[in-house]
């Protein structure tokens, strides 16, 4: 019997299976200088031990999507090794801070199963949750992917596709948010005067700068994140495809739409939750990445008078600066837009 | 009112004024080795913890070049993001050892003001200095750069240019090196048996080796200083610009040139002062690098019989190998010129 | 007398020459970080301080070819700056556990020499050593390399063509590795339920996945070992050489191959010797490298019950996918081999 894995298909899931992934991770502060080599995240909180201690963390927090990304990595090669897309995400939350030293494992529960009418492939959901070394929840979140099955004969779990919330309640943020001393972050130190309050539904933020996105870029990140998904490295195999090149990991363009969104967003310090997000359209390398936020919702925390909650509309497009804020466009979307993200970010107040 | 910062242009600048920069950033040993990665740096007391602690360091310091382009990256979002070009430096002195774990911050004072005869730009002269977390300056240098005017009739404040010493006296080197035990100072370990004895003024030196520059590194670079200069990453913009590239960021080619010069200055071991530099002419991502100096000088540092300081001048060409030495020529440069370095580095006696 | 080094040619060398390298090297987590942002590598123990706690280590160690890439790079100035090729491995044995915060430093012994037939080339035998800063052995390993003559004409030391083994006996295996709790070590953390005793001499492995090697990714790998051969930096020289490209570092290949391999020797946590190696044919950027492995031999490793010895061949192709597994073919090689490398690695019986 072959001891080489090729992945789970379709027809491999069944509803209610609890898999453990491999390849638990301790992540450093060397992850984290690679990520601001590979992003250029700018956030105070996170960039340096110093500011970080003034408003109440230990020590710098690693990125929350840092974080995100070593855990979807470790799922990668459990859930969608044969992936044919990646398809949205829900109900992600941040649980408790990770700093550098904390080593990061991952578990996912299958929550729904969908075969498509062609039966050729099915969509997956998925709860993955990550954890520390001591066992404590760190992030919890649903994808659903669509999966090719195998054999497109063999027979399918009945359909369930589960009622997942289309956003994170305020009540469930801050989790991972230590209290913050608000009179002791420094705006001239972190790049912006705008606190929560200044913030209002409707707002829009073109984030201005542009970030051109090579090979080795992607491909540093993608196995830094242990995610190893085959569409992120393979030219060879690329060429005989549909786009015959390499796709850039969906997280990456998350990460970096995220720190071009310092420019006009830089107080928002911790993403708290990730409501919804969707990969419009496929990154390339050569592609240039801009970014524009709406402000969606400003809430409270309840019990929290230290920092509050936006709810944060991030899109990203390629190779089209973003003053004219690309947006979805009859039944899709302006051809340009490559994600469209929603998330609860954490300002102090 | 729009959150986005575009930059300051040359008319929002007044003299005297001091600007506190934004994120500050802890520096760690992940920072010196991926900068060991991205040069291949071999001077061994920043190499070598081992080798560090027994010429007399607590350990290896950062390389003096990561804290200079770490504290100039926090400088470029208030100074330089509407410049049209970095046209020089002056007094730059390190000012104290910087080891991993410091958290560096910039300050920068506007100390002259030119506005160009066509009125559409200026030159802004500031001097930035460092800090680390316990509020001691680090690194203190002056630079001057051509930044755009938003309106060209906007009025300007009076010129007034400041007077900038040609070289760094030798009494103020050495504040950052600790007192060496130069006989323990292990020559194999160094790559080199010749002291600063053994250099003499007017000598030349090639350094023979040559690096080619790929775009992910001089980015990842970059953004690992949080060099926030839209010239370095936006491909979508450089296409409808002047040289239709990116632009490599000058330091870059700095620290490239430092670490060739290993092949002759091996034991150069630190750079205690800018005397000068000028970014003569733009890299290309695919262009290789070499470089060659010139011995301009040899003092005695006051005090100090452990060490000693060479003036080396630095020249650095592209897609062509020094052994001839490439200069000034005419009223210029040799076409393949693309820095002029002037500094001071200390060897052990 | 010029101050650079230009490199031994053939005559340099003498029988018996000690040789100690220049550059000692403190190597980090940040190491091991950028390492697996490099390779992808996902091997448990390297990858979790948790994991290897667990299972006996006191933290994780390094990677195996990560140590010996360090040990490797200091021995080029001096033995292979001016090489033609790397022409083999032999008698390669890992002696100490490597951790995070050891400094390394090199040795070499020239045990042998031949000079070619045509008299501008002649094969170096070296035995390299690298130490920690203990001084004690951390790993050994012969290689041969062919090295240009400065001088055709000068004469040649009396050929010595030294006995090197075809493979390291099992007794020597194991000094690199602690004592294993093989209960403790989680198969679904590590990847996968296949230990020692699963795998039978004969059986063979397609590793399934390809890895496209970017110049970016070579280039930061190969200066991260401080490894300073000409041939895999500088394009400006590469186009009016042999193959008009950069070569890309034998030692890369090897450790994608490594990182390729988990997929089918998951378990295969610690390589403790390198029985011999052969690059069979270049690798250039844009390539995507593949690999599959044989078992050569299963061995007990005297006095020990807790980890068992697999003799392992890894061959490496470009741009061909190994499912036909790729060898050997007349008298050299399908002419998409480009490594044929025999280890012996470890597993938890």
């Amino acid at each position: 019997m072959s001891k080489t894995d090729p992945g789970r298909f379709f027809e491999d899931f069944t509803l209610g299976q609890v898999i453990r992934h491999a390849t638990p991770r301790t992540v450093t502060a060397a992850d984290a200088a690679l990520y601001t080599g590979l992003y250029g995240s700018r956030f105070a909180v996170q960039s340096s031990d110093a500011f970080a201690r003034a408003v109440g963390y230990p020590q710098s927090p690693l990125d929350d999507w840092l974080v995100f990304h070593v855990v979807f990595g470790k799922t990668v090669p459990d859930i969608s090794l044969n992936a044919v897309a990646n398809l949205g995400y829900a109900d992600g939350r941040f649980l408790k801070p990770v700093h550098p030293g904390a080593t990061l494992a991952a578990v996912s529960e299958v929550i729904g199963l969908k075969e498509s009418s062609n039966r050729r492939t099915g969509v997956v959901y998925v709860r993955s949750t990550g954890f520390d070394e001591a066992g404590e929840a760190v992030l919890t979140y649903c994808r659903w992917v669509l999966v090719n099955k195998r054999d497109p004969a063999a027979p399918a779990a009945a359909d369930l596709v589960p009622d997942l919330p289309k956003a994170v309640g305020p009540a469930a943020l801050g989790a991972a948010c230590p209290p913050i001393d608000a009179a002791a972050y420094d705006a001239a130190l972190a790049g912006s005067p705008y606190r929560w309050g200044d913030y209002a539904p409707g707002e829009r933020i073109d984030h201005a700068d542009g970030m051109t996105v090579e090979e080795a870029e992607h491909q540093i990140a993608t196995r830094l994140y242990q995610n190893t998904a085959r569409v992120h490295f393979d030219q060879h195999a690329a060429e005989r495809g549909r786009f015959g090149r390499r796709l850039i990991y969906g997280g990456h363009v998350i990460s970096l739409a995220r720190a071009l969104s310092f420019n006009g967003l830089a107080n928002a310090f911790h993403v708290a939750a990730v409501n919804g997000g969707r990969h419009v359209a496929p990154l390339f390398a050569g592609d240039t990445v801009y970014a524009w936020s709406e402000i969606l919702d400003r809430a409270e925390i309840p019990g929290r008078r230290d920092v509050g909650a936006l709810r944060v509309r991030t899109v990203a497009a390629k190779n089209q600066p973003c003053g004219a804020f690309p947006d979805r466009a009859g039944d899709g979307y302006d051809p340009a837009v490559i994600l469209d993200l929603d998330t609860w970010m954490l300002m102090p107040r």
